[in-house]
């Protein structure tokens, strides 16, 4: 099915020359390993907006500044089941990675636990962030603010950020079930690629700079901002996360921080908060095999696909043939790496 | 403003009649006594779907044998974390109201802590039990998973139930910022009284029992069922609610139980589930400011209100001025006590 202008690349691969990237704008060997593995994973698995598209911004944040690369996460224990992680303005993942063991040791012990992230940039998906803790037998909820361009239902100014919400949990016999969805009516990497590939968005997606309704993702992009999801539950959704992201964390909210004097800043300087469980505690010793009975209810019940499911698929096909790129996209990465 | 069929009842005197009609129904004096102020909170609240409006429902699913008002919930101090209890059979209320010190010793101890609780009949509103831990400086977050009636996205057989989500958190200098949402589009007690008082729904709530969508509250009562809110989005959010109250507690699915033996039962045999979070472990010494300050901006950014504070204004009212009650219901709940 290769199209004559794509290639395939093995993750490895993919994995490496990502690496490349980073490290040549500036970042540490152990942190552009994490990074370089996470978005070579979220293209492997067909997240495409926060794929290989995401390197632009990566890169034109770390040359303005406005992330340190090098930075040195500090792991705080602050309680037996508390953990808080000051990302120095790093990228969030490296911060995560950081604290990830303590949090696990905590959760182990205690039966759940809190990780607290703050003065970090996250620039990528959340369920990479929750889904391998579920393969590890936990129950993970993420939740992560970005940069203000949601307005909240019924205002007319953006406050919010597209504040995704992620959740991973153990499933007998299949991947975990996992979905990672913002509390926007649509993602804004979605909003980027529509503008980019000239397509309309559907109703109720955003409003233009003057606060109206607009299927365009250029009007949107443009001044304008996006709706909450599902109206007024969606808008609690994006303000609860507002309040564990950032007011629990130490981190700033979406409509906060100054990038202003960081010309090609894309990367929302945030904070992150997880709480993870061990379900062996719930003491019913049939947790994962409940949890894939009420998947297959769904399915029987008409429901064509449960979140995570495709991806999944994608994964797969990527591990056996190679990771799809456009020449152009590779070309353009290479570029990236000075190659 | 008082109507002439309308009489102010203090709260002490409506829980003194709830008291009543709870133990004149086979429940225990001191479970009566937590339901009788749970159900009286909510009508003073305002929340009129879960208020007196209740009231035959807990009473013919007593009488049906199908709950046990004189339940002794028995708690499990399972971790240093983590605390279920075995409702069995019971209301859910007293079961919460029985694990709730340990919970929050643990939370004091550890910074946060998980409650499961199984084998639990809710029939009230979430924010009566998330609201006073915001009270005592923590942040809650609960769901309670109820009876099958919100079919999956896409799909046409009920499977979850209306599966309401509730979060609290500190806010200096206000009441604390609170919502409790269905995960359905629309409350199931919603869709009763609208049926009751012949409102048509607004387009996009249920579906009547063919799968078709409906705005007939009837319909979707007769076979029908809810749809979720905000389409796939909800329809995660739902399926995460049986997957943290069902699956990790022990207790059923929504579309589980069988209450075909007790007619008259109304009141779902489910799980509850709470995740309790102390702040101040985030360390930044501001959580309440920053929560006050977030919620100012939504203000400013145009957003009418927040949730919650309607119903501090109802309360507020309530206490100068009485709760207001129907002569026609307050004779209702007279003869429901057998005065």
């Amino acid at each position: 099915m290769a199209e004559t202008n794509t290639i395939h690349l093995p993750y490895s691969e993919l994995v490496s020359l990502l690496e490349a990237i980073f490290i040549a704008h500036g970042v540490s060997t152990s942190n552009a390993r994490i990074l370089a593995e996470n978005c070579a994973g979220c293209e492997r698995d067909g997240s495409l907006s926060h794929g290989i598209f995401r390197m632009a911004g990566y890169v034109s944040s770390l040359d303005s500044g406005w992330v340190d690369g090098q930075a040195v996460p500090e792991v705080e224990d602050v309680g037996p089941s508390f953990v808080r992680v000051d990302a120095k303005g790093g990228f969030t993942q490296p911060a995560f990675f950081a604290g990830k063991p303590l949090l696990i040791e905590k959760v182990k012990q205690t039966g759940v636990a809190v990780l607290a992230i703050r003065r970090s940039h996250h620039f990528s998906a959340l369920w990479p962030d929750v889904e391998p803790f579920a393969e590890e037998g936990f129950v993970a909820l993420s939740a992560v603010n970005s940069m203000a361009c949601v307005v909240p239902y019924g205002g007319t100014k953006a406050v919010f950020g597209t504040n995704p919400v992620a959740f991973a949990s153990p499933r007998a016999g299949k991947a975990p079930f996992v979905f990672d969805q913002a509390s926007s009516a649509i993602a804004h990497g979605d909003v980027q690629i529509a503008a980019r590939e000239g397509h309309e968005l559907k109703p109720g997606m955003g409003v233009d700079r003057d606060g109206e309704p607009t299927t365009d993702p250029k009007a949107i992009l443009d001044g304008g901002a996006l709706l909450p999801f599902g109206g007024h539950k969606g808008n609690s959704i994006a303000l609860m996360v507002e309040i564990l992201s950032a007011a629990l964390t130490g981190g700033y909210f979406s409509g906060e921080f100054d990038w202003s004097g960081h010309k090609g800043a894309q990367t929302p300087f945030t904070g992150q908060f997880f709480v993870v469980i061990d379900p062996e505690r719930g003491g019913n010793d049939a947790f994962a095999e409940r949890v894939a009975g009420i998947c297959e209810l769904v399915l029987e019940a008409g429901q064509d696909r449960l979140p995570g499911d495709r991806r999944h698929l994608t994964r797969a096909r990527a591990t056996t043939d190679g990771i799809p790129l456009s020449v152009e996209n590779y070309e353009k990465l290479r570029s990236l790496s000075g190659a």
